[in-house]
């Protein structure tokens, strides 16, 4: 973050990695859409409203398609490319994106402001981008569109920014990112797992918890707030006593493999 | 470059990959020193003051190294870390790099604004990144801290963005650079060879005016303009005819081998 004059300045710089984010015959375009997707995602859980991004490309076989899709997420969000740089390179190859917002709110909102007492919600179900990923995987004919494309919770963020006492993304897996949520603000987070929606079959459950890509905002109000949008309560903010995660009342931590952690 | 209330920001994004900007065993230390010059050298050239960086990096086998050297290079400038993101991948590897930067002056100087009439002016001697080179290629034991460790001219962006009409750091090569700014002002620009100032000896000089890698500003003032810092009187620019370059009096274009393209 960066204040400049009488403005607070959000900036971001996320990576996909080849092989790591994406695979080799992953649709460029694609790829394009969630390299933006997910740093707009960043700015989201800020309460931060995009002014421009920056991209770092690694030039290749299919560099049109990149473009198109470029494009096609720019424009839908409605945020200007204000330069970058290209480089030969890979494979495997990889990209980089700096996003820059404004923000809407200040405090700007982090994920260390969990406070004993209150309640966690998340904005929308999970395991959409599993179930996306899946389909594509069996070619079941399925929507991929969750996974391929996610959504960044740009206006979501923004309402909330104001009430929310801590928030992020959940772009790692619910439970991996509560535990780092409960340990960067000094708590334990509990989670009714029954109470987290569910984009997935219920047999599924265990793991819709676990995958990440959903980008849908994980929050903490105080309890009984009025929330400015709909959201999913599903857990309580207590004080750090032993593991950063109660599931259910059984505590865990992130050797017991939370979410998806990559290099 | 992105105007919020009363400030303009200026922004770059420059990578640096392995086999093209850097060798494969070059000291990690000196990429992180030159990713981070390289940056902030386009914010001097548009006379802006550097807020901090976001750093996009690829993990590898010596990064406690890049780390030592990220450090130095921030500490000598005064510049914060603001962010950044970490993916595994390569070899090859590549860096890339956002700085952030506060414009000194409006409007900010760019490469587009030679007017004929105009003087041609360069701030320091040229070649000094190519003797340090071959330094180093020849194992002569004489400085190569010029190549290595480039060194980003802040305050005489800042110094000059008042008073120069065009301006530009030479990072591909004085002959190439000076074609580029030509074109996008829409003028052509003479040089006068002779004039050029050197670090090299004499019989170098063809090779200094196409050699890169030493970030002395190159920039157009008014004739007869005060300079609020000493620089090298180069050359003229004149009405467009022909071809972007005059070179004593010889008309040069990009396809005459000007200056380092690299992909």
């Amino acid at each position: 973050m960066l204040n400049i004059g009488a403005e607070t300045l959000v900036l971001t710089h996320d990576m996909l990695a080849e092989g790591v984010h994406f695979i080799a015959d992953a649709d460029p375009a694609d790829v394009a859409w969630k390299l933006v997707a997910t740093n707009l995602s960043d700015l989201a859980a800020k309460g931060a409203e995009p002014l421009g991004v920056l991209l770092g490309f690694m030039l290749g076989p299919d560099d049109a398609r990149f473009a198109d899709g470029l494009e096609e997420v720019l424009g839908h969000y409605g945020v200007p490319l204000l330069g970058g740089d290209t480089v030969s390179g890979g494979p495997p190859r990889a990209y980089g994106l700096t996003a820059i917002g404004r923000a809407t709110h200040r405090p700007v909102p982090s994920r260390a402001g969990a406070r004993p007492g209150d309640a966690l919600y998340v904005t929308g179900p999970l395991g959409t981008a599993m179930m996306g990923f899946e389909a594509l995987r069996d070619g079941t004919g399925a929507d991929s569109t969750a996974y391929r494309r996610p959504m960044a919770r740009l206006a979501e963020g923004q309402a909330l920014a104001p009430v929310a006492t801590a928030m992020m993304d959940v772009s790692d897996g619910l439970l991996l990112d509560a535990a780092r949520m409960a340990r960067a603000s000094g708590a334990t987070i509990a989670i009714d797992g029954a109470r987290v929606p569910l984009a997935t079959p219920e047999r599924r459950r265990q793991d819709a918890l676990r995958w990440g890509d959903d980008y849908e905002l994980l929050f903490t109000a105080p309890e009984g707030a009025t929330l400015p949008i709909p959201a999913h309560r599903i857990g309580t903010v207590h004080p750090r006593e032993g593991a950063p995660l109660l599931l259910d009342g059984k505590p865990l931590t992130e050797a017991d493999g939370l979410g998806y952690e990559h290099g």
